[in-house]
């Protein structure tokens, strides 16, 4: 049972990961903290949170677990603000998209202290924001990965564990780096090339001809395209170097697609598609007959 | 009424075309001819034809409305094949995703019977192919596009336009020239970002790692990339040059994206996100207000 659950930032991320836990029945009491004050209110009229604290202070009083929601860019200062009343039981952990970035601001703000923090990232989501967009059932089935630190104790690993399990989620564990890898290629580069297209549609003197016969492909092509700007630019900033290379291996790719367009070589045009099919049914298939066990420390160089 | 409907190609595309005119009870009987026989045996199984022809003789003896529903680098060979049969009365259509090539092979192959022949594409589909992916409603309320050709005379072009109506579709019209730019855009480029996209992943030494991480984001993103490889080759080499002027103005777009991310320029990024979400904001709200009436003559230079 947590008694004090503190979520910083109740959008749909920091609502869902509350709401999941109230409806397992596992939580006595949810305060919510975050920058804006009407986002706050909702987070309590839809009751998310019970209580809506003005301080790091009131809100870190007596807390079991906090998570943090906000923006990885903002993880040091948030941290930074929390250190003075963290309460030596008190078990950290956020929900952000990078990893790396997130324990070396953590390190950084927290000091000997980071033992009580416990990286976290939910594959969860939504193009949708806010505490209005959250929802008790978003994390069932879906995984959450844990980057635990050589600081943690163990059983505030299991804490941070156990709370997601009750959200419905699978424990994965990796790296922090091995994280922020593998999320580049299949997360953070499709959102960065989904956003490239519609600025650059948008762009051009025919824009609204071009939106008028956007079809049904399109629309999902670009869904993650709808995703909060702000959010995915600090997790294009926290994980730049991953991404970087993911894109230079995908605009090296693009490239030779190019030539072998050029070049009219409908072979080489079909190998790729017919590649790319069969990769993705496969994918489909293992999705659907239930992943696999997660694998332990792959190699993934 | 249409006595005598002539399908080529019973998959996805002309099974629904057939599907949604019998539903109608606008056509007497629906001839299927295809090269794959299993796959004329399932249209004739599942009613979708009530005819399987064994030649283009045979199927179109009486037909006053033939469509060609297979993939497009076949047009020219498909219809040099009907042409011998072709009646004076016999009304000819496409549905193909590249206009500029069907018709340069349909006259070539037509010569002075290309009056006979109007060139559209219906704007819906699925990744999912074959007869048993057709549905009488895949084109209700979504848009067909016409490039009538000045040889055709206008009772032709209606014919074809009503028999799209019957199917609950809405009739747009635009110059072959100015389809294909469009949907270069729009619909060939996102299909083989997708491809490359999934073929990259596929080819790192930890693809299974990698998929297993990928999400709902992702397969959405990837959703186009269960397309059928061969029509996507087709399409690809029919439309190229404008295919390529598109993907040019992409790799360009994602170039300086590059720069502003390895210069760590996180207003620069923020700009484009934001820029990209808003204009995907106004066009599903546009989307879901109902489309606009379709601009005619627009210039998209």
């Amino acid at each position: 049972m947590i008694d004090r659950l503190v979520v910083v930032g109740v959008g749909l991320i920091g609502g869902s990961f509350a709401l999941a836990l109230k409806q397992a029945g596992v939580v006595r009491s949810v305060a919510g903290l975050g920058r804006e004050p009407a986002a706050m209110a909702r987070a309590l009229a839809l009751g998310i949170v019970d209580e809506v604290c003005e301080t790091p202070q009131q809100a870190m009083r007596g807390a079991d677990l906090v998570l943090l929601a906000a923006p990885v860019g903002q993880t040091g200062a948030i941290l930074a603000s929390l250190l003075p009343y963290l309460e030596p039981h008190t078990v950290l952990t956020d929900a952000g998209s990078t990893k790396c970035d997130v324990v070396a601001s953590a390190r950084a703000a927290l000091g000997e202290r980071i033992r009580q923090f416990v990286p976290g990232h939910p594959i969860a989501g939504s193009e949708s924001n806010g505490p209005d967009a959250a929802r008790a059932e978003l994390y069932r089935g879906k995984k959450t990965v844990l980057t635990p630190l050589p600081e943690n104790p163990a059983g505030d690993v299991e804490r941070v564990a156990a709370a997601w399990r009750h959200c419905g989620a699978l424990i994965h564990t990796l790296s922090p780096q091995d994280h922020d890898r593998v999320f580049a290629a299949v997360s953070h580069l499709p959102h960065l090339l989904a956003y490239a297209l519609v600025d650059d549609i948008a762009a051009k003197p025919h824009a609204g001809l071009l939106f008028q016969y956007a079809a049904s492909g399109f629309r999902d092509f670009t869904r993650i395209a709808g995703s909060s700007p702000e959010m995915w630019r600090d997790i294009s900033l926290a994980n730049r170097e991953a991404l970087l290379t993911e894109l230079d291996a995908y605009l090296a790719q693009l490239t030779s697609l190019r030539a072998t367009l050029a070049a009219a070589d409908g072979r080489g045009l079909e190998a790729v598609f017919a590649n790319a099919q069969r990769a993705r049914r496969e994918w489909i298939e293992a999705i659907e007959a239930g992943s696999p066990p997660p694998p332990q420390n792959q190699d993934i160089e």
